[in-house]
């Protein structure tokens, strides 16, 4: 999930937040309705290349985040604030289910304390997606990498040089 | 070094690749002439939160990469054409210094020739900042994600709840 970001309009970087947590194995996105444009693009992506990966719209971040934990979810916050990862980790792998929270540069304070985890990659200003992805990519031991997406219309076959695709 | 992005500007995602390059352990990245107002951003960034990440205006992509060359880098290229990353790694980590080139949409076929890897991060559609992120994480090791930046203005205490930051 997505919270506190800029009102202007930052297709770009919600487009990647999407694509890398479903590359990267997560189930699905919790979205603001404003950001509904995304869902097509995320559509023709699972017909493509496969998996069900899913934007989930308009519910509010209070919300998600008490139904996260009523299910038994431990919530993480990514912020630069937090503790480090490498820290953190160990503890994150024993859970079954999470919910990763991205903040932007407007998270309410609560957001803080109703995480289950405040945890940092770096103290140092980067991006979200690159701290989504190492966070993903760290909890699942770098598994993640191997997955397959099912039922994809086209499939790569990873080469040294070049680009090979083949239909299925 | 990016090579073969949009003719559209694109700056949010420029400045999280240059961010993310420097908080994770790069020297410099390499742009063109273009992209030069995001020197001030990277500037004022050292200037509070130290170190001494430099962008590197001007040079084509070609001559960068001989440059590389000729100094023993080898030259790994992001795609998600490539050999996975889980594999290639460990062949990475015996280098010393390595140039990595980040492609966009309009790559010239060349750069799949010239690099000495061409290298992915899943075989899936997502972000070259994630793929950037991963890769930096995985040649380090996870060693960058320790690393303190020298001279900064402020430095934060990474915390469970809540922002603590002090001025040095």
């Amino acid at each position: 999930m997505r919270v506190g970001q800029r009102y202007v309009r930052d297709d770009r970087t919600l487009t990647h937040l999407c694509l890398v947590s479903r590359a990267l194995g997560a189930e699905s996105i919790y979205l603001e309705d404003a950001e509904k444009d995304v869902v097509g693009t995320l559509d023709a992506v699972n017909k493509t290349w496969g998996g069900d990966f899913k934007a989930v719209l308009g519910s509010s971040w209070r919300k998600v985040i008490q139904e996260a934990k009523k299910e038994g979810r431990k919530v993480v916050h990514l912020t630069m604030y937090g503790v480090p990862i490498q820290e953190a980790v160990e503890e994150l792998r024993k859970e079954e289910k999470l919910l990763v929270v991205v903040g932007g540069p407007k998270v309410p304070g609560k957001v803080y304390h109703e995480a289950d985890f405040n945890v940092s990659v770096t103290s140092q200003p980067h991006s979200e997606i690159a701290a989504l992805a190492i966070v993903l990519h760290e909890i699942q031991s770098g598994e993640e990498l191997k997955r397959t997406f099912q039922k994809s219309r086209l499939r790569i076959l990873p080469s040294a040089r070049g680009k090979r695709v083949v239909e299925n």
